[in-house]
């Protein structure tokens, strides 16, 4: 197979030297490790679809890879060997940037960052962002369904997908490019192929929607009781505009773990709160008054009434950037301090304030010494979990128990009715897991994916 | 199978009465007919999951039934009596309507009045009408992905389902109606159900997206040169405003023949224009200005730049409903004036005014006499495209031209990569035209089919 796609489609479409091969066969952070004899790139959609037809004719199996940056292993190939990377690096165009709709049409390799670049020399802004945004690319953003900071006010990769081209397990290629606003035509596989982490099909390319650029923002740091609290004056600030755009909510002890090992960061608040909150606002020009005027007369009477302890809305930008460099800090922080085990977790909206609380009192009861904590998106139910070893303890020993942790995390997630990957997708890393836990769907699943690739050749053992 | 459903569930599960089920074998329009032996009516979930475990146990087909106020006979059980009518009248319960977080959770067969009065006397509303809101209900919205009028601005009802709770083929519960916002746990069923047309089984419930309640609107009318004009209009609209509701496009034929027939309409403006376009802006309590002043402030620079040629604004409610009775009686004045043939298709928003002017010239010209014209949602890219016998012209023989008219209107559809389906789905009635058009896709939408309901009970015939 390898030696028909060099002759079709030249040298530059088949990278088979070893050297160069192997960055690809590890994922982002180092937890996966596969083989592959090439990787393929196609630079057209019509090569990609030649592509899969003869892996298809071969019974060769495809591993579409976008920047691999991914969290789960869904990108890396398997150990075997059996199977061959089809990357969309050379599909790195821009087709079209439509600046009186707002409509980029990109090729799936195009990354992140290059996008939010041409987007903004127009006047618009592609509305996801992520920490990889100058690795990751469009095509495995959507074979995720990315979320990222954004989503409170824009809806993850999902709702931002107006249309989807992809080459099919048959080699035949979905046009959804048109990005038709109405279309009822039987199921939609644009929305099938969101989230399929390159199970049915290879995608191609895109057309996105683009919102008009901020033009200005506010952010504000909030002292709070509860995450109910918190919950309740993220309703009433949704109440009275549609501009938030952050709402991340940080315990006490995140912050202090950031105040200690985070060079120049300072505590945002005169005094400690049990709870934190970070809220920013932005306008894209159609607010008629500032965003701080409007943040400020939203929060007031959320002060008056006793619902927020304190509050500060930042002065000026680096007041703002300040702010939001401890929320993003506490990963570091976290890690600096020693090992932390990390879930990537969702539960409703209205249930996260009991389920911060709870499952955090429930896993430090069941692993006496550790510290579990919560921070994260909460207008989206997405809680970034964490569980830390008890003081003294050694990494192997917190090593042994994680998988048992992580079981615990997952069941008390299950039981809330959430999910146990709540962006990051499911891959390798957690497929025992959801089959575990989701038996039927899985089935359902499975099912799907075979009537797509009754050969299995489009990422096989990812997902189901 | 009828008579275990009896037993299990008692005699209000099953209608067997002959007159009773009468109503319910032909189709809104009258177009189709069918044969069932009864109608189930679950009262449960768990009732509704038993009846089709039953169904698959005996191989009996099901068609589930909402409202029957459909278009394409997507509701209408076959004529050879093989399949039984499962509706979904009696699943009729509000569950929940949360007013802090805006989501209603709704059984299948809520009228869609009775939610728009439930969330309106919590400050909410469900922002998706159409003209059978007092019939059709949640469980059919969601089944054929239903549009309306507020499609512009909140989506279908893709865009407005949180979760969806189903009963599958094969008797198993998908229960999405946590509704999380973020989830990557692979493909998504609720997405897949949405626009399903009942092939892939039965929605008892669904978690919705409510917005605040409409405190004030302003609508305008405006006279313009050419559909690439009103298409520029909104765009500059939709540049300074989040709120643009509607943006309706109307031909002078059909104002003048709306003038003609409907007592009681006035011309809105001054002089005849050949394009018109009504615009609904509305205020949620979020706007700092009123909307009649946001609406006059964006449109004065097109007036002055000679984009529109003119203009006015409703001055109270009265006349704003005067405006959207003239938008609103289009269909019914055209029947009064005698037979039309209408075609529910949509094309890329950007390409809509070239093919409103080009569709209808090239329709008059294979069909000599004909008048044919479009209207409707401009910023969906969706056209009522109205064809009208030649003056003279007998009922008969334009009968007998319709299909010849319809596949050239399909063939251009799919010409310029849109659909020929944008709001009613496929049903019985365009199952051929998309297998003519469109075979690999319906091969691929077959093989899910097929995956997920191996026995075919689930509404066989539709869609695919």
């Amino acid at each position: 197979m390898i030696e028909q796609v060099t002759a079709r489609f030249g040298a530059k479409a088949v990278q088979a030297d070893r050297a160069e091969i192997v960055p690809w066969l590890t994922d982002w952070r180092g937890k996966f490790h596969g083989t592959s004899a090439a990787i393929l790139s196609p630079s057209s959609t019509a090569q990609a679809a030649e592509m899969v037809r003869l892996a298809a004719e071969f019974c060769v199996a495809l591993v579409p890879q976008g920047g691999n940056t991914g969290m789960v292993g869904g990108a890396t190939p398997p150990e075997d060997g059996s199977a061959v990377i089809l990357s969309t690096r050379r599909m790195n165009r821009i087709r079209s940037l439509d600046a009186e709709a707002g409509v980029a049409v990109v090729e799936a390799g195009v990354i992140l960052a290059n996008l939010h670049d041409a987007a903004e020399a127009q006047g618009w802004r592609f509305p996801l962002t992520l920490g990889s945004r100058g690795s990751c690319t469009i095509g495995g953003l959507i074979a995720t369904n990315a979320g990222g900071t954004q989503v409170l006010r824009f809806g993850t990769m999902r709702a931002l997908v107006l249309g989807i081209e992809a080459v099919l397990p048959d080699g035949t290629i979905h046009d959804g490019l048109s990005g038709l606003k109405k279309d009822n035509r039987g199921y939609s596989f644009d929305q099938l192929l969101a989230g399929s982490e390159g199970t049915l099909g290879v995608i191609t390319a895109a057309a996105l929607r683009l919102v008009p650029a901020i033009r200005n923002r506010a952010v504000s740091w909030l002292g709070l009781r509860s995450p109910t609290d918190a919950l309740s004056v993220l309703r009433a600030l949704e109440k009275g505009t549609t501009h938030v755009e952050g709402f991340e909510i940080v315990p006490r002890d995140s912050l202090e773990l950031v105040l200690k090992h985070i060079p120049g960061t300072r505590p945002p608040l005169e005094r400690q709160h049990v709870w934190n909150v970070l809220v920013e606002l932005t306008d894209d020009g159609s607010l008629q008054e500032t965003p701080e005027a409007l943040l400020e007369r939203l929060l007031e009477p959320l002060i008056d009434s006793g619902l927020a302890e304190d509050a500060t809305i930042a002065a000026n930008e680096a007041q703002a950037e300040a702010l939001w460099r401890i929320r993003d800090s506490i990963s570091e922080a976290e890690r600096t301090e020693g090992p932390t085990l990390a879930h990537d977790i969702s539960v409703p909206v209205a249930d996260m304030p009991r389920f911060m609380t709870e499952a955090a009192a429930e896993v430090e009861r069941a692993f006496p010494g550790t510290a579990a904590s919560g921070f994260g998106h909460l207008g989206d139910g997405n809680v970034h979990f964490h569980v830390r070893p008890a003081t003294g303890a050694s990494a192997e020993a917190f090593a042994g128990q994680s998988a048992s942790i992580t079981r615990l995390v997952h069941d008390l997630v299950t039981a809330a009715g959430g999910s146990i990957s709540a962006e990051h997708g499911i891959g390798q890393m957690k497929r025992d897991e959801l089959a575990r836990l989701a038996p039927e769907r899985v089935a359902h699943l499975k099912a799907i994916k075979q009537a797509l690739d009754p050969k299995g050749i489009m990422n096989p053992g990812k997902l189901v």
